[in-house]
């Protein structure tokens, strides 16, 4: 399965396409929507939409799975990243994928399988399974491929649990 | 000139079409747009993206008003606000139209006179200026009727002020 990770931000938009089988991780492409910031709002939503409808198109996706907002972060932060992430699940629902959210615990015990892993041990884990030879820059790239594996992984978990119960 | 003022939020959209003329108002029109609680968050964005451009249709305002966020608010509120904010903008820009943004402090200034007046000092000042008969509900609509009116006196104001710039 293909999953479309994505890091939600007015400034850049970190996204990551990760193919998914059998416990195994594949980087298909990973990197960032980046908005100017001379421009009105309105319009750096019209290209982070543009941009992730344009992702959608490109490479057909199974899953979308964005973090849910870390609610430890002040107000001005929640607001602008609340608006990029608008026009993510706008997009999304426009393209008739649905979105799965996961909290920063969620990904962070998917990934480094330890809910409070540090950032950079997080980094250094999506490194692996991945396979890459440097931890993917920047930030926000490495953050939406990290959503992509909490998403694959969680899914495995789901299905192996089903597996379980049938027995 | 026809204003269009907006009030976001996920559940509730308030909407005020104002026309004005040398400082009179007319209410053109005003409600708001209610989202299904049991939807999922996408559906529901894509319920008040669809609903914002169709009034920009309809009524092809000259102007669209928004209130910026209130920083008192709490983090969740802020994220909330911003998703519903996010595409509304988006909407807008995708009307061709561009979006002016008020604080709470200039709506009530304009509206009440007075950048402390009390929500419901605000709203009666709604109706009066807008010759109605009882004030506009729900609090949504008179909020987005206010933000429409303070966008059209902050016009004359300013038309006022380069009048006396240029005497």
């Amino acid at each position: 399965m293909l999953v479309l990770g994505i890091d939600p931000g007015t400034s850049i938009t970190g996204y990551g396409l990760v193919e998914a089988q059998g416990g195994k991780f594949k980087p298909v492409s990973y990197g960032c929507v980046r908005t100017p910031a001379g421009e009105a709002l309105p319009r750096r939503l019209q290209v982070i939409y543009r941009e992730v409808r344009s992702l959608i198109e490109r490479y057909r996706p199974d899953f979308i799975a964005v973090e849910e907002l870390f609610f430890n972060k002040n107000t001005r932060t929640a607001l602008v990243v609340g608006e990029a992430r608008g026009v993510i699940l706008l997009g999304a629902a426009d393209a008739g994928l649905e979105v799965w959210e996961y909290t920063p615990l969620q990904v962070k015990q998917a990934v480094a399988g330890y809910g409070r892993a540090e950032k950079c041990q997080v980094q250094e884990m999506v490194r692996v399974l991945l396979s890459l030879p440097g931890i993917p820059k920047p930030d926000d790239a490495a953050d939406a491929l990290a959503v992509a594996i909490c998403h694959a992984q969680s899914l495995r978990w789901h299905q192996a649990c089903a597996r379980e119960v049938e027995k």
